[in-house]
């Protein structure tokens, strides 16, 4: 079948390779019938991981089932399912505790799994034909019969319950404020749970347009241009004080706002990656929380120093203390949020779709995959059809 | 009347100073009976703050009610009451949302305000014969008549609280794993809190081998010796496992075990201000939480390096986000704990007075406050009694 | 002044009573801008509590500040504020806990205290020109200047708060369905809080169509009319299943749908004080919660049996246990959320102007109190402006 | 294999029963080593079910693992397990939710499996020599090799975690007061519970000397005896107050103090299945909050009246909701808590044993029965081995 395949940095293809087949009694396969290129599939693609090529990309992955192993439950051919980007087992003690992004039967040796991704264990990635989905009733979503809400359906294995994960760990209340760093999709995703969720002033900070608008339109988010000005006095000048909540949706190659504009494209000799952390512990107010989902590596070999190379970052440690504030990091556990999620999209509650800019052939892959990666305008969320 | 007064680094002295008055309506006057040196106070006692001359020192107070102000409605003179250390109105967003120790009322311009303490406001120490305790009814906890569970009860304004906040804040659950860095006062008053909430084990991390031996002796909890090797490695030795959850009692003047020991007496050249932070990052499971009472601060005129003078600490942000953990930092918000902690002693449930080392006059003030900042064998706790 | 105070059983009349006067340093007075009829004053308006006459009416009020007590910190004459209906002193254990609907300090003897309400304590109500506002820092929440949202300001004091409780009791999560019994004022706020907090599926159950539209005009609520059939099958068909969560807006004067409806007015011998109860518990699904903030008393001298008349019910327990059901109850604690909702309403996030059906002169209460206490069609929250 | 069957009412036998196998490839085989009588078995002994003669009882089982189904991952033959009584799934939503007592997978058409139990789906009890256990990965939790801490370990099936239970449905909090109704094997645990979790007085009410007599011993608790004149009033003198929390451990099968003590034996004459709940309700101060783990039926065939028969009882409900107090129901969901006391059992920080006063061979079972049946002094827990 066909799949998208790394070739090593800035380089992906479309290849051949084998269909993947029922090798534990839990597992299921389906056809994959959308899948989406993530913020994070962009670390392996310039070559800021140890991923080494040959890897099967995709994580965001839905489909039809077609194939099921004798021990599943309370899965059928034909059943409509998205997967949680997390592979998971469900009964080991994370899992137990909702921790499914942290579970410690999947991947030998570390704690959470994922398909199609560095060091995240042997789970062949979603931007292809087919999938093996592992202890499948645990992992499957299942979603009515149809092809209604594709689009938003499609994003419930990732954006939106990472976005919606930022905000609570970040422990976000209805009618406080908030300051959300990155309008990417998560940041977008995270904008828009705060919505959801009741928050009353919701500030977004990037400094792509296109993308500050999307969060103007469909999250009743004040937007924040990092160019225009330090992103931390534009909000406490709008907000008239500082915020009570704060996301990091930018993670570690974050742009430092003092660092002069190159052009449009991504120019990694402006990263400073603990700007953002160091940007939200000035804006939110004491006794405030940030929740973290962005993503931070205790390896990097392309910072742009020493100490970050090996994940070490300068924070401003005493004025968080001093503020007495909490945060919250890691990786989202989507199953703490994807029923209700999904629930709200069949109720009309919630249509994350606005987020997706691009619906392509999974051929089409490469050319997205570079589009994506310069931030170009316009190109908020791709998803692939195989 | 007489009172410690800070003279300038490493020098407080017993000084005569003005009785203090009812200010407002909702003052008290007490006598103190029971007051403390804390660790916070060496801070300045050592000049690493920006304290001047003159301040008379002394947040941790009980005493009798002797005046009070026309508007208080619930203590009478004669009433015994315990004072926590943060003062606070009451009323404002954040004591009502239970975070009295960032009052915004108390201390203009600034979240938090305690008695005899540099930027904490106008309020005096209490290290003396009398104090005035602002909004009384809010901030006095009344105790039962006599004098019996004095030295428990004189930890009710800090060090028993703000121990068992350092549980709270890593959300400590019965039957979990904890460890705890710093056999300090408050270090030991969060092993004690540990053990009175279920932990299952405890590992207590310190030099000083008769503080390690009370966290032995009453926290049921394991010593860990940092000049006796690697900590992280000697907890996840003998555990069998990384815990599941940590507490910083030490702060900024932290000591890196892998500097040569000088001798007992403390030595600001082995400091690391963020050797604990890293190795609570290492010690602890993924998805675990970090209690981080100790204190932090933005501006350290005798940090080690200039990053660390504003308060910017190397950080493993990178392991931290892998492992998806959550920390709380902050000074304790002491009437979040300070009423069940008082009945717990009433009722025998708890007794933390086998912290207390010493009770003395308080013209031996001076001296204990010398014996204590170096750390002298069997000086844990001392108690002052005008 | 013009007051609106209590004649007996359906009777109230606008009469001259004394100002209100500072009592304590820390009061104040203010000028009432806006007072509201509440269906709990139905309960004493139609004798069936123990209010005796002379009791002037009003527990939901805001205003202007005109006298400022001495030891009041932080209100100044000419400051808008809106108080909770709950009188509370702020600083007993209930209070620290945010539990101010039942202070121990105001009302003695008694759990919670409250403005013009019967066994309340001796607070005088604001339907009338002024009213002295108890332990006022505490008590008041400051408004922005000028009369902007004054309609909805208002619903702060109780319905909107205490709407916004009845979520909460019921641990309402985003995605969520919800069953809400009652649309009176109440159960109007509980369904608009439903959606503000991101409901997925919100049923609103009355008899009074005017009602029934303004739950899905405003709340994006599906409407059940109990005059047409069994609300909890009603429920079940429409829904498919049982919902996660319920809501009982109604209290003990709960009108049982078995019965024959006389005509459109209210209908004693149609009450069973248990049938809302018990239909939430039939229609909340296995380990569903309830909030019930509607009001069940101790003693109900208009009971329709000997039972009820002590406020004993018989509760389908067995059922309840069986599908692992918890429930809240009690009187709003408006403190825990009068600002957030102020925030969300001075963000824009929030309206709920829209539940007030009359804004009046003061001395049109008589009237508006028959009508109200008719449930006429339309006639759905009144403010009195004196 | 041998196996202790129903044979109806106060009747069981040891029969030859046919042997289970795996009947799904996530299944396994245990040998039982101690499996243990429960007083919910007790309900059925005494025909007030609709238990039907055949049914081998047995819900609180461990043993070691001799056959493994096909799909198991992390169980193999020889390894030490305890099952909790409920049988889970792992998957559906409620045990995503940590529900696992109200798994809606297991047991069709119901909330909720377990073992050897009417109405709780087709799982052959393990008072056997053998026994299934389903979705083994899920519901078997591994114990440490050998036969240390027997019998503390086989009370995580059932008893310990239930006491936990209602102590956690009654969110106690450390330094709190509370008390629990009944000291059968389940109370007896509550308080015990209470007591490792912080409290600072627990009252246990019940009837029989020697069980009172073990809370005191075990629990540092003080007894009530109903027998001995009104359990609330006696809480309130003895603690000067009304408890914070409160927890039912007795169930609809409550003797009312109010009747004559016929003899030692148990007399269901003096029933009254709502007298507990009522005395809860004034022995708990307002805000409070009780857990309910003692069993409520909806349809008891041997009810003292009517009403009772289908699950309806008179509930002072007036009072509830005027002292403001939440309630929290439901069978235990064993996996919310067994891990972390089995960590506590390990290190020793719990040793739940004292509450065994019988292990005997399996045979011995219908003696036990009956001996439990009587409440004679002495009998508290009863342990089988096959």
């Amino acid at each position: 079948m066909q799949a998208v395949v790394y070739q090593g940095p800035h380089d992906v293809a479309i290849e051949e390779v084998d269909e993947p087949t029922i090798e534990h009694e839990n597992d299921v396969i389906i056809d994959i019938t959308t899948t989406a290129i993530c913020g994070s599939d962009l670390h392996m693609y310039e070559g800021r991981t140890s991923a080494e090529e040959g890897i099967v990309f995709g994580h965001e992955n839905m489909g039809t089932v077609t194939e099921v192993g004798d021990a599943v439950s309370t899965l059928e051919a034909g059943d409509r399912i998205v997967a949680p980007f997390n592979v998971a087992c469900g009964f080991c003690k994370n899992c137990e505790n909702g921790k499914t992004g942290f579970c410690t039967n999947v991947n030998p040796g570390f704690a959470g799994g994922a398909y199609g991704y560095v060091a995240m264990g042997p789970y062949k990635g979603g931007q292809a034909e087919k999938l093996r989905v592992p202890y499948a009733d645990f992992n499957a979503l299942k979603l009515p019969e149809g092809d209604e809400h594709e689009d938003s359906f499609s994003l419930l294995a990732d954006i939106f319950p990472t976005g919606w994960h930022g905000t609570r760990l970040a422990n976000l209340e209805p009618g406080e404020s908030i300051a959300i760093f990155g309008a990417g999709p998560v940041g977008l995703m995270a904008a828009y749970s705060a919505d959801l969720q009741g928050a009353s002033d919701i500030y977004v900070v990037d400094r792509v347009p296109s993308r500050l608008e999307l969060a103007e339109d469909h999250c009743n988010a004040t937007p924040i241009n990092f160019e225009e000005g330090d992103p931390v006095e534009q909000i406490k000048d709008t907000h008239g004080a500082m915020v009570d909540k704060g996301v990091d949706a930018v993670g570690y190659q974050a742009i430092d706002p003092e660092t002069d504009p190159s052009d449009d494209a991504y120019d990694p000799a402006r990263e400073n990656p603990a700007v953002v952390l160091n940007q939200l512990i000035q804006v939110v107010r004491p006794t405030g929380q940030l929740g973290i989902p962005g993503l931070y590596v205790p390896s990097d070999p392309g910072a742009p120093d020493e100490m970050a190379a090996q994940g070490r970052l300068g924070i401003d440690f005493g004025k968080l203390f001093e503020k007495g504030i909490k945060l919250g990091t890691g990786q989202c556990n989507v199953k703490d949020y994807n029923r209700e999620l999904r629930d709200m999209i069949i109720s009309g509650k919630a249509d994350p779709s606005w987020v997706v800019s691009h619906r392509v052939d999974l051929d089409e892959a490469p050319d997205m995959y570079e589009a994506f990666d310069n931030r170009e305008e316009g190109v908020t969320k791709v998803l692939l059809e195989p």
